[in-house]
C-alpha cells in the first residue's frame, strides 16, 4: 500500500503545520484516545497504523490495528459497537490523535463488556520497593446496568 | 531497579483482578492519558516505565518517561505546570493508565504553549492515494488567550 500521508517535515512543520505527517513508531502505529461525543468519557485507548488512520478519515468510522492478533479491526464489525467519528484531532508531535466518538449498537466499548476500559481505579499511595501489591478497585460500568 | 509491580497473570487476572499488573510493552512503557480534573479535557498522551509509574502513585505527581529525551521527567518541574493527580483508573489490559489531574502554574500542559496538546482538528474525508494532503485546522487554546 502506498502511504497515503506526507511524511513528517521539520519540527516546527510537524507542530504548528496544517497538513497531517503522522509520526508512526517503529511498528508503524500510532496511539488513538476515543472519547464518548456525548458526555466526554475515555472509551479506549488502541493503535492505528496507516491504513487504519486512513479507513478511519474516509469513512469516519474507527478503524484500529489489533496488536494482538495482527491485523485491520473495524471496531464494532461483529459487536454493533461501531465508532462513527465525530470529531478527529492530532497532537503537537503528531504520535497520537484523539477522536470523539458516537457508540453504535449497544453504547458499549469494552471486549469485557463495559462502557469504557478504564473500570479500575488504581490506589494511589506507595507502590515501590517491597510495598504490598497496588491494588485495584472495580467500578461499575457493565452495559444496560445502572449501578 | 527492582520492579515495583507484580508479573501480569492470566487473561482473566489481568482484566478482572484486583492487582496493578501493567503490561510493560517491549521498551518497558505504558501509554498514560492525562485528562483535567476540573473540565475532562484529553491534555495529552505520554508514557510511564515502572519507575515513573511508581513514582506518580508514590508522590501523587505525574511522572513520564520521556522518549525523545530518554529520561525521567516530573511533568511541570522547570514549567510549574505540576500535574497533581486526582484519579488514576488501568485499562482492560493493562497497558495504558488514565489519570484525572489538577493542572498547577498556569495551567498549561503542552511545551507549545497551549492548554493541551490536541489543538488541531483533522479534516475528515478521504486522504488516501492521489488525494490531497489531509488538512488541519487550528483550534486556538492558548493559555492566557480567551480566543
Amino acid at each position: 500500500m502506498t502511504l497515503p500521508f506526507a511524511a513528517p517535515g521539520t519540527k516546527a512543520e510537524v507542530e504548528e503545520g496544517a497538513v497531517l505527517t503522522p509520526r508512526f513508531d517503529a511498528n508503524g502505529l500510532i496511539a488513538c484516545i476515543a472519547v464518548d461525543a456525548a458526555d466526554g468519557r475515555v472509551l479506549m485507548l488502541a493503535h492505528m497504523n496507516a491504513e487504519s488512520l486512513a479507513r478511519t478519515l474516509e469513512t469516519g468510522e474507527a478503524w484500529y490495528w489489533s496488536r494482538s492478533r495482527e491485523e485491520l479491526w473495524h471496531k464494532g464489525a461483529t459487536s454493533g459497537q461501531i465508532q462513527r467519528v465525530v470529531e478527529m484531532r492530532v497532537d503537537c508531535d503528531q504520535d497520537a490523535v484523539l477522536i470523539r466518538v458516537d457508540v453504535g449498537g449497544d453504547g458499549g466499548c469494552c471486549h469485557t463488556g463495559r462502557r469504557d476500559c478504564f473500570y479500575r481505579r488504581v490506589e494511589l499511595g506507595p507502590g515501590g520497593g517491597t510495598a504490598a501489591p497496588v491494588r485495584l478497585q472495580a467500578i461499575a460500568s457493565r452495559v444496560n446496568h445502572s449501578a
